[in-house]
């Protein structure tokens, strides 16, 4: 399985309610894409010093379910429509999770 | 439960000995500290264009196991002699996850 991680840094005009329906909209996306397996998107709970601003974890079978995830229509559109124009820095790594080992 | 994330950029001077140096020594610390639920460390898989270059997604239990995990001994044993002198740019969240829901 594949772990495909995402941070975010805000533009400064971002506000509480953007993040709050960009993380609606996220999380009702990923319920309706069959490829991906487990999602979790947020605001950075900030438990440590410094950090991103927001967060998406995404567990997929492979290199084809993540395409899949990343390129689906549905994805596009809450990029669209709020992501994309959020975006001041994005990283993301994707790395190799054994089934079941992450739980 | 809080899934903590983090992303790397290496330095230039990092080399493939030095990446799997690191991740031999933070797999072998993740399973000696006992706060740590589930742990997977590594370089970037690159499945997508762009993206960081090294990954670690690890969960604990609530904001005191991430500390005694951040924290650790045996963390800051990997952090002064590798980690630390090969980052250029890191990046982390912490995003809470339901029990059971990651899987």
């Amino acid at each position: 399985m594949i772990l495909h991680i995402a941070t975010f840094r805000w533009k400064d005009d971002v506000t509480e309610a953007d993040v709050a329906d960009l993380t609606e909209a996220l999380l009702d996306m990923a319920s309706r894409i069959g490829e991906i397996r487990s999602y979790t998107a947020g605001p950075n709970l900030h438990l440590r010093p410094g950090g991103a601003d927001y967060g998406v974890a995404a567990l997929v079978d492979d290199a084809a379910g993540l395409d899949a995830y990343l390129d689906h229509p549905e994805h596009k559109a809450v990029y669209d429509r709020l992501l994309g124009r959020m975006i001041a820095e994005r990283t993301a790594v994707q790395l190799p999770l054994a089934e079941g080992s992450f739980a």
